[in-house]
């Protein structure tokens, strides 16, 4: 006896090439995934994978109650093989230490264990979901998110694999900096690129409000520069510590930004964003401004960086290369 | 130094009367509230408040990352004082038991116990929140939100209180009719009325799809009405216990309810939802359709029922005022 | 040299299956279509098609610079093999006299020369639609939407055919009694059935408003029902009068309804909506709640009605027949 | 006997300071305004006023009907003095010649009998405008926006007055050079400064995709950025010709573009456009990037040019200055 039919026999269920999406993984983050995306409206038909089934069905069914109120969305939950006909699968699932992140960005033990660990989840499950989800893009959101991606690619054997990168570092550093010059954060135009980790890069050379430097905005008003540079750095990693300590790991932050890179993909929208994708420069899978699109990331683009910056996002990828070589991935780095 | 300034100096908070609300308690209920409030964009201000300040700062600032990508709104965690010109309040603070709501429908012990620590809890908390969100509807999302709904509304010394009743429960239903009869759950009129609890009443009577009896489209596909009523019972019930155990309790549902309900209150909407309001008939808050709007249930409508759901009614109000009487509340019960 | 090379090289456009929209006629009303499209999101392509080409491009041209506020959507113009791949296609095209729906309201000569032509321009473009738009559902906004619709289907040789029928007027009845009301309109049930035209069914005993009957609503509040639906139709009938004498002819409403078919076709939805479709029972197009999908009209169901009301009904059908026999359609007519 | 109460009564009319917005002139363009106001959901209420009350009766009845399936808001024609409690008025009224802009730009003594007429209008309307709406915003619709925003700023007596500028031009801009670059618009930063009209300056120097320089982006791809520049102005100027001559004038774009720029102020979003405001330096209004919330624009920015861009605005700030002479506003002019 079904214990949630609307699970079973969906009404209206659509076929493949219909805004079709898979979260893998239903623990605090892939739930806010999913739940960004019912709420956001784009997806038809969400399912939700996960090891322990009957939380995939919970997660499910309380989403769905909601789903009247906000557009038509089906919401169920599956194994692999119900991913068929998905155009995007997020992948969230893998272990989050203790303290998470905090642990991440201090202790790099914990930060390998983390790696090794996550690693071996995806060399079982990437095969599965690439091969049941066949056109699908994967989208890798778990931590650390560029070596996954990289062992991701290989294990599914197709370049349609990127993962959240900095995108959400960059939305961090938009909101302090909107919030230090009281403007809408959709006016600045600010990126972190490289590893999503703790050799991330600040832009700060590119930092923008509707199109005027930041040194310009900052003088007109009388600002130092300098300041404004050690007070938002250092609010942005506080910020991520104070999210770590109140309630465990960020999820709600990453649920958006999970859903919109979603969008672009099941919309083929080639919007711009700094998502982690392969670089041939740099041998590994960081974060650059990237256009997205129905098969992935279709062009990275290069911004102009200072001396400084660009010796940290070197930095940056050797990083990533060393963590990729860790897991078996490093085969591809450059001489 | 502040650890999160973007909560300490807003840039453009708005001032009284421009779409703020307030969250009490940063809990799995109270950030499924606000995080389908910053999705869904009606609101301009959210203030979390949580007895532990760093939680609330936490799911702030974790939220506030998400929130350029879907709208303008600021998000940032306060104490009372801070809830001072929010039009609407939903208070989610509350114990809720190892197995939650499971053990609310088959342990009524559990559920006395849960009534009285909960009713301690408001009977501590609402004074002050009425005493800084002057203006505000009160919001009672915690469980049993009927009981302390009264109690709130006698702590606030005003009657602009009501509790998200059987709103979800009625969303429940139509998604598990709407799935057996292959339609959009938006299609389906029904409504589950009374206590938020074991007592409701399902209202099979005024069941109806785009205007048309659901005897009338059950008989049109050759299908019978009571295998229908039997099936689709079991699965809300059966569905609400599979929330339960898989994922502790229902969080997402409840969140976007909460949400839809401030959105009708903010914008003086006058629709029209089944939501606990205190009823002059029964002597107590339950659920019956009521009109909602800038200063809470503005009137309650009565609808036509059989016999049996009449009883029913007439006890899911005896259960209520039982429960009332047990908290100091009953009082006001009729003869 | 391209003038407008955006509608001719587009960015990212996507391929059959992809939420791609047709809009056939480039004036007021298709207009209006395409402006709720682009606004509501949810089409990603709407391709413009007008006898006069330049007009379709400046409509699709203007459109296209709001669309980066509102989502991503390409706009263009085009020809009916630029129709290929879209899954509903709008057709608007046709006259409208001088005076337009006044005169088809009180002038049946103008209506029946009104038919005549708009029948004339039908013949000759459906089957080119058709022939380009392999899959579509096509929806009839023409006025008559009904009869129209009949020699759609013929002319297309599928039944993916439908009209807006009395949708419309259905959220006019709606509105109206909303605002007698007080209450949101959202939260009132209520439809207009039979022939987009003069002899259409006001369904007074069908209508409820959160499930509670209107007669119930009014007496609660010591109202008159007799009063109401004098007031009502009369509001109702006047306002349309106010839009013709105002402004020519109705084109937002209609484009919001027309937008949100699409939708409801684009997504599957299943919705239960007063349409347009071919009925067995009466032997042409009326307007029933149907049961709305990604095939067009999936089911169409039969409320109860008053014996008045179902009178109406049978006038109303008996007039559409009789359209339908001018223009060649009336050979389905049942005995 | 009221022909349309809806217009009259209105359920659950707020007051004061609930996101209503007044807008003056129901004619394409006024029309388009409260079409897509309406259909984004932001505003709760809005109101129509014509000279033709008729016509702003028709308008306002034929957007109500498609209400109900968008969002909670109300609609109604009015006199000024209905205008009270608006916090934004858009001001659309006045002549467009009969081949509109098209002869704006090729004709001067054609452009300004248009100014001269439309100053008329203004110098008799505003003040009725800002003695009805007393907190409200202005924005100035007509063309040429930005002298007049000069006449209303002094004909309201108070400094809450903006032009639309060239925040249209600037959509233009980045969609054509979205287009050319085969990305979403959304990704494009790119803006059109000083006149909204002929001396208008592309600002080519400040083009950006996700923050990298288009120079940059063009040579990754082997393409010429002069053939760029060529091609995309020729496009926007060529396009704005198509849309005259194929549909009289722009109504769409600039619809949506004044609905998005009062929610702006609605919310007090503080977000950074290039709207027309009133400049010390220039000593008259112009577009640059402003900083807008509930009074209007908060802070002017202005971003490092080129030597020929900067001569370019100088030109087109003494065009408007002459403009502005013309019809008597010119004394502010920096000596």
């Amino acid at each position: 006896m079904p214990i949630f039919p609307v699970c079973g026999a969906l009404p209206g269920s659509p076929g493949e090439g219909h805004m079709k999406v898979g979260v893998v993984g239903a623990g605090a983050v892939g739930s806010a995934c999913a739940f960004a995306l019912t709420l956001r409206g784009v997806a038809r038909e969400i399912v939700l994978v996960d090891r322990t089934r009957k939380r995939a069905r919970a997660v499910a069914a309380d989403l769905s109650y909601g789903a009247p109120l906000t557009g038509r969305v089906v919401l169920r939950d599956g194994d692999y093989p119900d991913l068929a006909g998905a155009e995007v699968v997020l992948i969230t699932v893998g272990v989050n230490e203790k303290t998470g992140g905090a642990t991440d960005r201090s202790d790099p033990q914990g930060r390998l264990r983390l790696l090794d660990t996550n690693a071996g989840i995806y060399r079982e499950l990437v095969p599965k979901v690439a091969a049941a989800a066949r056109g699908a893009v994967l989208l890798v959101v778990t931590d650390p998110p560029d070596p996954l991606a990289d062992l991701a690619r290989l294990a599914a054997g197709h370049h349609r694999v990127l993962s959240t990168g900095t995108f959400l570092d960059s939305l961090r550093f938009r909101v302090h900096l909107a919030a230090a010059l009281d403007v809408d954060p959709a006016a600045v135009e600010a990126q972190i690129l490289g590893e999503h980790g703790t050799s991330e890069v600040f832009v700060w050379s590119g930092v923008r409000v509707a199109g005027v430097p930041l040194a310009d905005v900052l003088s007109a008003r009388g600002l130092s520069r300098a300041a404004c540079v050690e007070a938002v750095e250092r609010e942005v990693r506080y910020a991520n510590i104070a999210i770590i300590e109140g309630n465990q790991a960020s999820q709600y932050g990453i649920g958006v930004v999970s859903a919109r890179l979603s969008e672009m993909i099941l919309r083929d929208e080639h919007g711009v964003v700094p998502v982690g994708a392969y670089s041939e420069r740099f041998g590994v899978t960081l974060s650059l401004p990237s256009i997205l699109g129905r098969q992935g990331v279709k062009e990275v683009l290069h911004p102009p960086l200072t001396a400084e910056e660009e010796q940290g996002l070197e930095r940056s990828a050797a990083t990533l290369r060393e963590a990729g070589a860790r897991i078996g991935v490093g085969a591809a780095a450059p001489g």
